[in-house]
């Protein structure tokens, strides 16, 4: 097992058959996803749809990957409770998680600042076993944390890192000019793989790597290797896809294409909808217009 | 115990010593609460810190409160996970809660609309042993339940009210002109109280009548009443003290002014902050005006 | 002519004809309004496209409406240019305007609270030849003019009312409480008509009393009667089709309408499209479920 | 004069003196610029107060502006109206305007979408003596205009480029990926310049420019000569004094930058308050950490 948090990382969905856990068809996708240079996965993030999974279902997953991967796993478990956020992360370590993934706390938005930032983080990461990363997502959350905060807070011997899910670069070299080159922001959407890496990123959690998972290496690799038009030019192909499976289609369009590339994607859970018909037909025209199917 | 489910019901705070619950403040305030003619309780709402607290915190709170009263429970147990609202749901309605409050999903916020809203509530509903009140709070949610999802919501036998905490009466209005009247609206916000009762709400869930329960009783009274002037008049000089201990100072707020009106109100939990002390003069001067400290 | 600011006010809608203003089509309407007991007419308000028109275009409607009424003028002369909007309502005074509706500042989203719009409105109120009415219309502006600077810039001889297009009564009572009876207060949108009488409004000026006039003076008439609940119960029956003609469709959609009642509606100018035919068909449905066309 | 759309261009403040245009102050801020390898200016843009200056006002200053140079202007033309957007942009053409840089409209917020832009832009695009810029600033039109909507315009003739005051560059490298190597993207705020310039842009509308223009050249130049490690280290130093001159101070802290820079900045106009003396002490210690001032 490497301990280099960087390269790409699919965050991991998750299938389910008549609603209920199928973890066959998740280690299907796993074995394939074993065959490449990826640097590990990220179980139940947001688009492993943790929203709608219960402590069981979690701990459960960290259990069944563990099992079968040596790579790195980074484990969803941040709630708006410092309690639970504790107890599921210390849980997941205990199954094997390297990392935990700790979402900004969202219900109380206005009041969720600065300071707030700062006392649930360092609670949070006193009291875990494993290394935080702070995870900023505005599109699910409603709130942003700033770098400021993020800059004060990567002083915290056990906060090691950001996922970084806005589309502004800006903040994330600003980011990592002020902080220990030991703390490492990596990108949330593979939109902004590209300009995220020039900034200073040093990977990417990208939901993206689930269907694409070469493509995105590639995009990565390039960036690496100095070749920045090829990396742009992948990047650039890769763009509408990426919107379809996230913005446009959500998880149910990420997991219809999943299907579509022959891994096991399946339906959403209650209460989302699978896509209709018309939208299935915009999304394989999509796919097969970046060459992603025939 | 009654079953009507109209009048004021205080959403009630949750009380901690060193961040941990603090069930003997919660006792005290019940008994001041139980010399008032209120309709019931609302156990972990929002302004109970719901998000801050564990389950087994939660279903302690009611067995609590249960032994102590015979008045309506309604516990706000919804959750983005379908499988966790129902388990607690109906663990809470072991331990005598009377009513479900069951905030809207939120985290997919883009997803949230008609069809899955109707999902959602028609799996809970059918699911949970108590009855189910639908709880719109966009402020909270970012997410809002159009009035037409709710009418249609309220042909399920065991969906049977809804707490709408925007402050809008012309949601009401709609809402109760095609529902069955077994269909019950609770305003969630004292600054619309008399509109909302106009409007063809039955009653309030409001966070000021915490603090102030004799004035929510009386704008109430007051409506019943026919005495339509009086009402409007109470509920303004209420409207700086409801944005007091809601929009403008939250939670610290109105546990803040529970202290300063003899209640135990005490610091929220981490990590939030209570008021420094120029918001507590602040808060002082409010309270002051409208004649509720001297 | 009265001088008494209340009761209801039709936003007139401007007519054109290959993207002309069209005037003969405004008197044809204005005509049949005129038999109505309107307590005068909005010339170019938001529903006017009044962000369409040229500062001559605006001029020459005021002229034209002005000799065929003795009824009440009120003027949409605010731009976020304080020099625009001093000459532009005094032209418009000077052909006969009787009021100033002035749409809050907006540009500047960020830097719009209490100082810079006690700077604006005072400036304005002190140059201008005839009085102003604030125009709180957060939909269109993202910004919102809270209570506080309401009741201060009511303290302005002339600044002598406001018209509110939030649906939260719940400012329409603060505000009422704390100025002057001569300073008034009307509802923007005919959803609330109700409890914004309720709460202290004198009137509305409604784009619903386009296609409606009849039935919202009549809701007017009974709260005035204390016929409360017919009031509240023809409100209701217009609230979908209040949706149609403003959220759901906006201008076109009003126009539409117009079109299917008989009066002169047309298209709205470029950039705005018609609606469409599937659009058309449900507007018409809404009309017919409300009995406003067979 | 150059006629290449690419590199710096500072959107010039408009000074005021007793809230009326100080010309003299104007020309005084040029003559300093002109020294520069600047490649234009950018009159009446979004802070040159364009909201708060009248047709007039405008008018003279490209007349002003064009007198005392020989390079690029760039004039902030569009309004909602597609009348005024047209008449506007001719008269500053006549005055010696080279390009028009066209605001999205937004007043219908909700009706602002990939037809409506369509109608506009063609609509002003062929009705103009000079090539149009399309300008995208949701902060301030609460309104977003699509990439696609953009590849669509760009196949007009008379529609050659786009400023982007977005902060995420995945919007530039999928339009630069899509149009002919004609169609110019400028970023709109030196967040992002650099990785702006990564992703396909050539040059900066760059509020910054007006207090740092030699700091804005080098991060351009250091980029053309491929010295992305020294570009990226200099655009970060200046991301907390850009914050500082845009989202934090806005206009008014722009203004007093420049003052401070030895350039004729002065109040903003009313209804704009100037910096307190607290933001004007924190402003100081920014500049004075990225060495701006000593």
């Amino acid at each position: 097992m490497t301990d280099n948090l960087s390269g790409i990382f699919p965050p991991l969905t998750t299938p389910f058959t008549d609603d209920e856990l199928a973890l066959d068809m998740l280690l299907r996708n796993l074995r394939k996803y074993e065959r490449r240079e990826l640097s590990g996965y990220v179980l139940f993030g947001s688009n492993g749809e943790s929203a709608f999974l219960t402590r069981e279902e979690k701990l459960q997953i960290v259990t069944t990957v563990r099992e079968q991967t040596k790579k790195l796993l980074i484990t969803g478990t941040g709630l708006d409770s410092i309690k639970d956020t504790i107890s599921l992360t210390n849980n997941a370590a205990e199954k094997g998680a390297n990392y935990a993934l700790v979402i900004t706390p969202s219900f109380f938005k206005s009041e969720m600042k600065h300071l707030t930032f700062l006392n649930y983080y360092s609670k949070v990461a006193e009291s875990v076993m494993i290394p935080v990363i702070i995870y900023n997502v505005p599109k699910f959350t409603n709130v942003n944390i700033e770098p400021e905060t993020i800059i004060k807070l990567a002083e915290h011997p056990n906060i090691i890192g950001l996922k970084d899910s806005t589309e502004n670069p800006a903040r994330i070299s600003e980011i990592v000019s002020h902080v220990p080159k030991s703390f490492k922001v990596i990108v949330g959407t593979a939109s902004v793989l590209y300009p995220g890496l020039s900034s200073g990123a040093v990977g990417g959690i990208l939901a993206l790597a689930n269907i694409a998972p070469d493509e995105c290496l590639q995009i990565y690799n390039l960036f690496v290797e100095n070749k920045f038009t090829e990396a742009l030019e992948l990047q650039n192909k890769m763009i509408p896809v990426n919107r379809a499976v996230t913005a446009k289609f959500g998880v149910a369009g990420l997991k219809a294409a999943m299907d579509l590339r022959g891994y096991s994607g399946g339906n959403p859970r209650l209460p989302l909808e699978p896509l209709s018909e018309a939208q299935l037909i915009e999304l394989k025209m999509i796919l097969k217009k970046a060459s992603l199917i025939e």
